[in-house]
């Protein structure tokens, strides 16, 4: 059976990206990929919104999340991390790693934090020197609020702002310089529709003050020395090159038809599979707060949301996935971001339909796809 | 014109390999992609000569590199570096930048080390906590008697003999278990034949000890978390998915041809190109301790590799790699990893001679190719 890969990361990645990475390699100590390198970094300014060097890692995003702790702070510095989810929780890991204190503000899964929790905290400790967060939590489906956030950072000198934006760089605006952002960090496998393998990472000239004084021992991910290569060209070590070949075909593409109407597609691919499901009955894990790179769907209560992801596999091909962790069994993610369309979102929520009719949920059959349907109409 | 890559990293990849990576994209964590890792790391145990678990990690060699310094050793320990080459240098730098001390071997760039210089050193320093070396020097083409340094270090419990083997394994045999390594490092784009963007790292038992009381902090790199999940077929964070299907691909072709004909293979293309250098009054640079993963060859007196380098491009399409550093200007690097066959060979070898007889230098044309060509028909 054909299979539909329908996961927030990877996610499909376009045929011309694929072929395009598939011609022969070329080396990089050489002045065609130099350009192609250079070309990279600055798509990559674009869709970062910012006029600072993006710096490419051979990494996961995880590598780059490492890097911007590594590098700007010390052992025995205070964090504030916001805890909404997965990768909420690997900034704490983070910290642990490297001697890092860490404030936590545990934030409900499901729930995007409230900037006043953060403004009441950051009054109080005056020790603590980056807020660490996501902008779209991948486990939750939930966007919080970055520049709500970034305007309690942003005039300050002894604090950063330091953003995964690995599910949503690319997905949605995320205006760096603009809101005063300090650091943030996107990943190949996501809204840049490549393979995973490279992370995406940009610092704010406070970021690069904090990185002078950090005292955290690094060399594989030490970003000042990515930064002195990238102003050359190139990288300090072997770069992903076939990847690096990748991505500059897609920040061609993102070129050919603009940031602002993919960030629309995403948004109406979001909210067609959002009204789709609730059509149906099944309920936004992320309401109210919901990030347009995927869509996090509730199993209808009593029913098992890991028998809607076997069943899409059986039955349909169709590869979604779980909840992890606390939402094991109640959720499940659908990407928006990389090579899915119209078609794909038709198709999982009339999936999801064939699947809740055999599991004995109610609800008129059609009702998902026919809204779904007519909201798509809109892009 | 037709661009012909021969340089030692990134070599070129077959066909077969490039094709099988521009598949559509597969899930990391779905079973048929478990099954793929499996695959994949049962696969590196051959190579790798071992029986110990090998790691995959998605970074640069230097990634593993770091990892192998920041996973076994604490602040303040003492290794021994071999240094006679590029490669060389960078163990004392990630030493530097762990604030790990070191004691350095000079060697003299394209001279391999004198094992019983180490065991001098080892007998009177009993504080040498590690040994760190390359297994082929990409930088001078050099080999270093790694069967010969193990012996120094196998039977001791204070001590462990770190090898970079990123040129070496896939090349010739490095045999992990039966020599008593403790650390060897591979890397993608090397006799993996692959891009570059994966690494690879196994630990011997003793290696594993060190683990246990090494405080230097890591997250990303965190060689415990990679083995944990290594076991369970999966890596902690998103692993590179098509880059190992890739390996997957190259793992199947080493089994298909058999690992003692690709050593042969290398071998064989090594004399030649060494042999035919010759011939035309072209010394190798590593004389008396090549690699056979590579030939680096030295220019003759008076003129610049530089201009053998530009002049193989411009005239040939065809890449080479200069001398870096103290070696630039003086020899020049051709590999014999990746897919390279013995028309590759035989072209640069004619391709040097054409650029040669334009530059001045003095040989009976034809003679580099005959001796050359003569060579390769034991293959």
């Amino acid at each position: 059976m054909k299979n539909y890969v329908l996961t927030p990361g990877p996610v499909p990645v376009p045929e011309f990206v694929m072929l395009e990475m598939a011609k022969p390699i070329i080396h990089h100590r050489t002045e065609e990929f130099e350009e192609i390198f250079f070309k990279a970094t600055q798509g990559l300014k674009k869709v970062f919104m910012t006029k600072e060097e993006v710096l490419i890692l051979a990494s996961s995003g995880t590598g780059a999340m490492d890097a911007a702790i590594s590098n700007t702070l010390s052992k025995g510095d205070k964090t504030l991390v916001i805890n909404g989810g997965k990768f909420g929780e690997r900034w704490l890991k983070i910290c642990k790693a490297y001697g890092v204190d860490t404030v936590e503000i545990k934030v409900e899964w499901g729930k995007a934090v409230d900037p006043s929790q953060i403004e009441d905290i950051l009054k109080k400790d005056k020790d603590i020197k980056a807020v660490l967060i996501q902008a779209s939590e991948t486990s939750t489906g939930v966007e919080h609020p970055i520049k709500e956030i970034a305007k309690l950072t942003k005039d300050r000198d002894d604090i950063i702002l330091i953003v995964d934006g690995i599910t949503a760089v690319g997905a949605f605006p995320v205006e760096f310089d603009k809101w005063g952002v300090d650091i943030l960090i996107g990943g190949s496998q996501k809204a840049f529709m490549m393979p995973p393998g490279l992370a995406f990472i940009v610092l704010s000239q406070k970021a690069w003050e904090f990185n002078k004084k950090s005292n955290l021992p690094k060399f594989y991910l030490d970003l000042s020395q990515a930064h002195k290569n990238s102003l050359k060209k190139t990288s300090p070590w072997t770069p992903a090159v076939t990847l690096i070949v990748g991505l500059n075909a897609v920040l061609g593409y993102f070129d050919k038809i603009g940031l602002d109407r993919l960030y629309e597609k995403h948004s109406i691919l979001s909210q067609a599979t959002t009204e789709g499901f609730e059509a149906i009955g099944l309920e936004n894990f992320a309401k109210g707060c919901t990030s347009t790179a995927l869509s996090v769907i509730k199993s209808p209560e009593g029913i098992d949301a890991g028998l809607i992801v076997k069943g899409l596999k059986k039955k349909y091909g169709m590869i979604v996935a779980g909840g992890q962790d606390q939402a094991k069994g109640k959720i499940f993610r659908i990407t928006h971001m990389g090579y899915v369309d119209k078609a794909d979102i038709i198709a999982v929520v009339a999936g999801v339909e064939g699947i809740l009719s055999e599991l004995g949920h109610k609800f008129t059959s059609g009702a998902g796809v026919s809204r779904t349907t007519k909201i798509l109409d809109r892009l």
